[in-house]
């Protein structure tokens, strides 16, 4: 398609010149009509232990700048025949969580009335919940797909229902969520009892434990995530901390033993063919990343999430 | 007083080990009769820029490990006289200011039931304000010495009334100072207009500039503030930020231009011989330090904070 | 002048959140009309030590989130009556020092065909030249004041005319600059011999060194700065290295015992009224950075810059 | 049994609050009857090249604060059945390392006569020895299940017996260790000579080479180090340099090409069953950690260990 | 062969101390009679992104202090047969690339003249073209064996021909390798467009792209690696990034999903008995190391090269 | 004297490249006759808190190599006339402080045989006492200039008499001070006692505290301790923490308030004239150090030390 307007050129501007958008692709304003919007929630304010999640759509945009067109691994272009565009951030209140959590769910909705799908850039994981609100009312219930060390059903942190620990549950008593169609890949890490487990199950979900990737093939995890979602419209969140600390040390929840970048990106191109409809990667907290090796890490899934969706168009 | 029981022996204990509590000295529950105890307040849910000073009280006490017994500035050993002891931290919620600010008011009160003084290791500077409402319970209102780099009399921000940026105003308004025995030091960086002097001038304080310490010598400053107070009771606090970043890089919104160390702990031993009542240390948020410099800083702070409480006893 | 479009409004999007320009100001191509331009250079291939320079315009950017509208420290509000505006980043070759500065040349004298004024954010200091001829073709030749540890009036390196430490020289060889108009000012470290000295002030230039500063008020040498220029149009070049490592260690070429945040900022304020025409901060290299200190005082050098050109307008 | 008391309550008191001691679990003082003991030995006077490991046990202590109770890769909440209670730390002299192993031999025999088994935060490699010591006076001699890079089996260093390159060759000397009941887990890195290997082996030490690990599958290698050791009871050293360092930064003598966490995590779980009868994690030095991965890392290693020792009693 | 002279013994002269050369092995005016050169030739004027792997060399240097002599995993001391010395390093033009290129040239050819064969540790990938240029002369042209993300095989940037990007397509088209027998190993990222890998090809390299190690063996790559280049003389690349961000975050185009240092040093290990002639490891840029673990990992690089490069002689 | 060899010549070979001695200078065996030797001591077994100033030779190497041939502040060029050459490291036994303070002081003695002054880079500050033995030796007493935050002259840490902190009272007791000409510069941070001081005071020092540059100037204290050492031979000792933090982080037992690096460089050019007959720059402890600042400072120090050196020859 001859109008879609791609990245600004490597070979001509350098990478580390020119726009701060994501990838160096145009702003939302700058293009007209758009596929695929990338927006970042900079909200922190569900965080239980270290916060700075808020800095978090800043940095992916600055290690998105070595993003080029091509993606050898999944031989396509994303952003050639799909028009991708950066939307911004959504402001949203740091000293409310209710009504940071409505005025994301304006801001996504408002934008999945243009685009025919959106990428989230967090923030922290409390997201989610405003992002499946808003992706329901255009799509629907979706089949979940959830990349994290931790289930992220807990109940309540302190009374607060709304906290970055417990989207997933929320979602569920909503009906945000397709019966039996979610999946958390990744958990690992100690937790409050055996009962968060059997809670998590009671909710719906399937579990893959980060200890499986030791013993089963990741095409075999592939296989199992894609029989569990099917041909359902699926949402996509990716918790940075499902890598290890030594991929992701930016993260508030860091725990040992987890998966490395090469392992979640095969996962992510796994997903090829399955009907994503939205996504978002967050927790990546800046103040704790090293030589942006956590925000690279963000901008190659977040980049390969978008393949995935542009990929439906074809 | 041969009661007193000071901190562990740094001659024994090497000061890599020992206690993990503020100075190696004993806690609360260790000793029978306190006169000033040192209590963290791990709340910074009130921060509008870089939050994590959550992690504040933590850092301050590990980097006041190298903090001897006998301070030569004020030729006087604050332990020895006075027991000195770490009441541990106020657990508040992260999520809800309004109770965490509730948390904080009942854990100070209850500490200032049973000791003459209560330092407090923030957190960020939203629990100046509970630390006033418990102060002026105990002590009536109090005239407040303010080291910082900003003015913290805004009014709201996000519609928020109780965050670091407000806490003077709501004091104020609450009857919690003294009238006109209020003085800001340290004062600079941009503003939101005019009007924010204007605005706090209204509210009854002085403002000291920190360009005024081109210009006028360390002594005099001094003189303004003790003149300012008077013999009234004096709460000080002291926002970290007040030093320049090169002194304080870990802090939430830092400001160019700032205070020395050795500045800052001039003019605190220049209030020696105040009714100091109570104090706080805030807005150090370590995943932004380096080498432990801001919260050596901090400590040393602190420490002559306490020499200044431990001297009225005398 | 009701027109003016200010930064976006700190009260309604967080710090945190809203458009990468610098102090979140608009975009050259939203406004109608524009009085000041910053613009990024990010251009390093002239540095001799420590390279990095070609990220500092972004993390300037970044680090001047926090700058408010009104400056207290001037009482005067610079971004109120003057239109300012952020015009991006000049794309520059990083292979070819000769097509890089012809790229630099071109992209500012567009700008100041359609400006009054233009703050560059470097870059290493190669790029004053460029900047130096622009400015000449618009304001005829111009008195310079730069502040920096180093003369960069060195003729060649490895056979090289055009680095960062040789552009006031080829500046003066090319007549840009006024006849001993010019004075250097924080001058410190070893030289390559003492004729480096005999050869810059041959050139023309008075040199104010950094230990002078031990002994002499910031008051006066603030008046033989202004003495120096008079009334002649003037170009300010801020090298960061001017300030010591401890405030500035994200530069390429530090040398110890030099200038605070504070002296330095209460240098650009003295230069309030005199004729600024365009001006620079140069030599930020984010890579050896801390917790944003660097590019925190370089965004308050901009700021002061920006006033002092502003205040010109009235 | 109801009367063990576990770590503070996550859900009531944050965690980044709340006391300092591993995993927020009781201080050895605080119970009636304690299982398990953990004990921080800040001494790091035998290394030889990065020291620093004298931080460790704090560092590990700060980064164990998000360990929750259940553990579920191994079914099991180690700190609901077994009391498990911090000691806090040995005081042992850094500038004389013979008066340093008999202080820590002195305090850890002294646990050992009120507790069934001793977990110690190092330190460096050196505490091993007096360990040993203290355990065989206990439980006799032991089967040694060693993780580390390297053999730790050397003579001497610069005329010095006891460092933390040799105390396994002591401990052999000493009869702290089962005839041929040794294993290194790990070991990769040049070494002085073809030689080193063979003495290792004339000890009586089993090698499992860290490039094993490239073709042989995990549960192979726990079978072979579980019928090494059979049902003797067995020490467990664990150096965190058996880690990359991309996984562990923070460790005096580091060398590429090391396990994951998970590999690492996934060993010391296929020990579950054997006679633990104490065990130490060593070589954490905290100057060298970048967002505290490394004592995260330390932190999930010593509650595995935790794990398979309590474990035991059931 | 009795007059090697080997590295300064770290059992006389503590690690930490002794000279800065590699391994701490003798300069190359030191001995008499020289089999392997290390040279560092500190340039990175061909970088298109994080600049800095000028500082390369020293970092190398310093990481590799703990390197001992004999190499366990080839069960071989390289230093003890061979004269392995350090040559210094090579001064190059940072300002003009093709005089850069030349002195690199002229100074490998020199080393070559004198010794046989050289290990350059760079500096940027710009360098290997002068290496393969002095290569050339001395053993006619070579096979290539090349670890990296990246293909670099682009023809230019911003019309450069001589970039961190190019030296294979000008190595090609200058004939100093052999048709058919060069490939890339470790391939990733995002790339310009799917021409970029058919122009490779037409190049006549092979590629093993990161990703196939997810599912093929170590063994397996390493056959097809030693059938690709039969018995010709063999020149091996290493451009650091090959490794992924989490073990080597110090380089300057980082692209998540790389190799881990233990596959590296696998692979480097399987080229044994093949006909290495000289070597590089390039592209460490240590601004943007934490902990030395960049450095470590290309010291343990470079020493695997050298034992491959040394047992040749046998 | 033509004769003379000075460092690298900066325009010839770049800053980054060349020897890793001081300043570039040449090695003590590349010379003719020596007047001037540098020598690194890298031992820190006698440090009480951080350690790691074992690297702080190689570090301080590192961070002279901006450093250029002529010092402008001194209007001389200490490389021209002098032969100052690069003597390497002592290396001394990490393990057994008694026979390191042996080995260095056999080192010292033998370099001051061959030269006639003595820089060494340490290491922490226990090795000032094998220095003074050996200048002893060769000069008899000397008057003491020590530039510290601590006095240093403690009786014993656990019962060892030889420490970091103890060298100028076991330096008195052996008589290697002249009485009553001894003077400790920058005292500051908390003591044990107040008789601390007074045992100073009784070894017959006089201390000029940190607090006194508040109000006393510059020249003033330099006339102080110019009047204290009369004409006597001095030995110049400079421990790094008598900066504050801000300007030298990277040490072992930081205290806030110190000096700025100009201060410090403005009092040992205030020492030019006197008869310096050897000194030393220690406690450089890199691990801790950000953009070599500190490395940077000490580099400077030693620059303005050995300028005071070679004018004594004049």
């Amino acid at each position: 398609m001859s109008d879609v307007r791609g990245p600004v050129d490597g070979l001509v501007v350098p990478r580390f010149a020119g726009p701060p958008t994501f990838a160096r692709l145009p702003r939302l304003d700058e293009v007209v009509g758009c596929d695929l919007a990338i927006v970042g929630i900079p909200f922190d304010s569900g965080t239980t232990y270290r916060p700075g999640a808020r800095f978090g759509p800043a940095a992916i945009r600055q290690g998105s700048k070595l993003l080029r067109p091509y993606n050898p691994a999944q031989d396509f272009s994303p952003f050639n025949t799909t028009q991708v565009a950066d939307a911004g951030d959504i402001a949203c209140n740091p000293f409310h969580i209710d009504e940071a959590i409505a005025q994301i769910d304006t801001g996504v909705d408002a934008l999945l009335s243009a685009v025919r799908g959106v990428l989230a850039l967090g923030g922290d994981h409390t997201i989610a919940l405003p992002m499946l609100r808003a992706v329901r009312r255009h799509f629907g219930p979706v089949a979940l797909v959830h990349f994290d060390a931790h289930l992220d059903t807990w109940n309540t942190y302190f009374g607060a229902p709304y906290t970055h620990g417990t989207p997933f549950r929320r979602a569920t008593e909503e009906g945000l969520l397709l019966d039996d169609r979610g999946v958390h890949v990744g958990i690992r890490g100690p937790l409050y009892a055996a009962s968060d487990i059997d809670d998590d199950r009671g909710l719906g979900f399937d579990i893959v434990r980060c200890t499986e990737f030791d013993t089963v093939a990741l095409g075999v995890i592939v296989e199992r995530i894609r029989a569990r979602v099917g041909d359902s419209p699926v949402y996509v969140s990716v918790d940075i901390d499902v890598l290890d600390p030594a991929y992701a040390p930016a993260t508030g929840t860091p725990e040992a033993g987890g998966l490395s970048s090469r392992e979640l990106l095969a996962l992510l191109r796994g997903l090829r063919g399955l009907r994503l409809v939205s996504a978002d990667i967050v927790e990546v907290a800046p103040a704790y990343d090293h030589a942006e090796i956590t925000a690279i890490a963000a901008a190659h899934i977040a980049y390969e999430l978008l393949t995935d969706m542009a990929l439906q168009k074809l």
